[in-house]
């Protein structure tokens, strides 16, 4: 049974932990500094399929049916992705009949499916829980921009979408990583129309979430080993501790963001970063819970974030309307 | 707290209200046989905006602001909808300031958010949640097959996409009908390729998840007064009627589908019935939910019904992966 902390924080009351995880990337994710955290890398991109919305849906049933058998069945899947309708999720888990509940937040969209799937634990009727997202950079690219035969040029600030999947198993219970706190997002529109900016654009939003949370907890940045966002990307994470800044707080040394942390900013050609559900999905799940359970950080704050943009609303010169979701994760035997 | 009973089924512990709802169609479903429910009936298909996108945006917008000008603020917001990436929902609420976490389940996406916000209502921290979702036709016929300019021939089995939104608000306590058991969906993939004939793709998914409710709480169909699939259209609620009596069981009398409801079959020129998100959420809203509480119905399983496709799943031959989540809802002074 969770309860509010101040405006926007739950907090839970029974025991949910992260009892197992796993993690999918393509050959530039392995090839980068996290390389070696993942437990798979296909260096076939098309992931043995003949479309790269396909190959997404292959990434995202390897990852998921990895996690399953290792740790069991589930009661419910919590999934999404960048895809037009959820595709890569739905098209991806179609064959293991399990209770379905899609989720879309754009980036954001891990926190988003973890908070729904430790809410739905804690809260009683599933003991067992999946949280699960992806991207794919060539099916993001045919998405959102043009397909890579097109040869589109990437301005300094674009990122670069992850080929990547991570799943978690929550559990009533058990051992692993324990989530106690959740703050979901509220959309934050900063004016940003240059969608090849969304660092910006999600920037003010992650501020948002990251600031509520320290508020209705009652701590500040300092009392957690890591604060993560998604993919800030580096054009992002720079403005967030100029915005915490500006407040006369600072994020700290404990601030990471996954689209900063997934590829080598020098040699790996990538702009401002990573972006994509399956960057921040495949860090937490391929790189930080792994690192909790050995002990490396206690106390994390994840807060994947979101722009809420499509083609359609780009070319319609809309702004680009940005969210966050943050689950507070601690490590506790 | 929720419980589980039987193999999927969730029993709510807490008493959680439809405390109030609105909904606003086009003028065609305005016309149809519902037309005297809906609280508003635009007569200007682009709702004063300049695009089919910002229209359904404009349309999700009046209805949650209506709703919520009438019946308080929300402390969460569960939307989605058939447009690439959600765009009609969080441009349709972005300005509201409330925490939102969307949601996809295709034209099943209104018992998708229902079931979400009577779980986090059920589940502690949340005392108001809004579920809401829309569609659009000329929106939805741009995002799945052509523009309307291009005057595409619809075949037999297609069905006609609703032009409407219907939001619901839930309270812990309170008044209005009371949401007592929800059971997640499945995805059933009966290997229907026909994207024109959606009722097919559906109807064994509504019939999975339907049977699986029964089945749970030990009842069946004659218990209720009302069981309510989202949109068969008259293809898919045959098909359904047949798939239970292949099992020796009726559906019998109670049973209708919210596609065939809304339009008129013999003047409306709509083919097999109507369809899209907002096909359920407004009948639910405009009708259903006020015949409850006027004592018309006093218990009804409400099985709003999708069709995970994509426009590229289609052109990639795939087949049409279908789900259906039930909500049974019961008038309770």
């Amino acid at each position: 049974m969770a309860v509010r902390i101040g405006a926007r924080t739950l907090e839970l009351t029974e025991d949910v932990r992260i009892a197992d995880f796993s993690s999918t990337v393509g050959s530039k994710e392995g090839a980068g500094p996290l390389g070696r955290s993942f437990e798979e890398i296909s260096e076939d991109p098309l992931f043995g399929e003949r479309s790269w919305e396909k190959a997404e849906s292959e990434l995202v049933h390897r990852t998921v049916t990895r996690l399953l058998a290792r740790s069991g069945p589930a009661d419910v899947i919590f999934a999404g992705d960048l895809l037009s309708q959820c595709t890569a999720s739905s098209f991806g888990i179609r064959e293991l009949g399990i209770p379905y509940l899609g989720v879309y937040g754009a980036c954001s969209t891990m926190s988003e499916a973890l908070t729904l799937a430790a809410l739905a634990v804690d809260g009683g009727g599933f003991d067992r829980a999946v949280a699960v997202t992806s991207s794919h950079f060539a099916g993001a690219e045919r998405q959102f921009r043009m397909p890579l035969e097109y040869g589109g040029q990437r301005t300094p600030t674009a990122q670069w979408t992850v080929t990547g999947c991570g799943a978690a198993m929550l559990t009533l219970g058990g051992k692993g990583p324990r989530i106690v706190r959740v703050t979901p997002g509220i959309i934050v529109d900063a004016g940003v129309k240059d969608s090849s900016n969304m660092g910006a654009a999600m920037a003010p939003a992650a501020f948002d979430t990251i600031a509520a949370h320290l508020r209705d907890a009652g701590e500040k940045p300092s009392d957690f080993d890591l604060i993560l966002t998604g993919d800030l990307g580096y054009t992002g994470s720079e403005l967030l501790r100029e915005l915490f800044s500006r407040e006369g707080t600072e994020i700290g040394g404990g601030y990471y963001d996954c689209g900063a942390l997934i590829f080598d900013r020098e040699g790996q050609d990538v702009h401002s970063g990573g972006s994509g559900c399956g960057c921040s999905a495949s860090v937490l799940c391929g790189h930080i819970l792994p690192g909790m359970r050995d002990g490396k950080w206690k106390r994390v704050l994840f807060c994947a974030t979101g722009a809420l943009l499509s083609p359609t609303s780009v070319l319609q010169a809309e702004t680009v309307p940005s969210i966050c979701h943050a689950v507070e994760i601690i490590s506790e035997e």
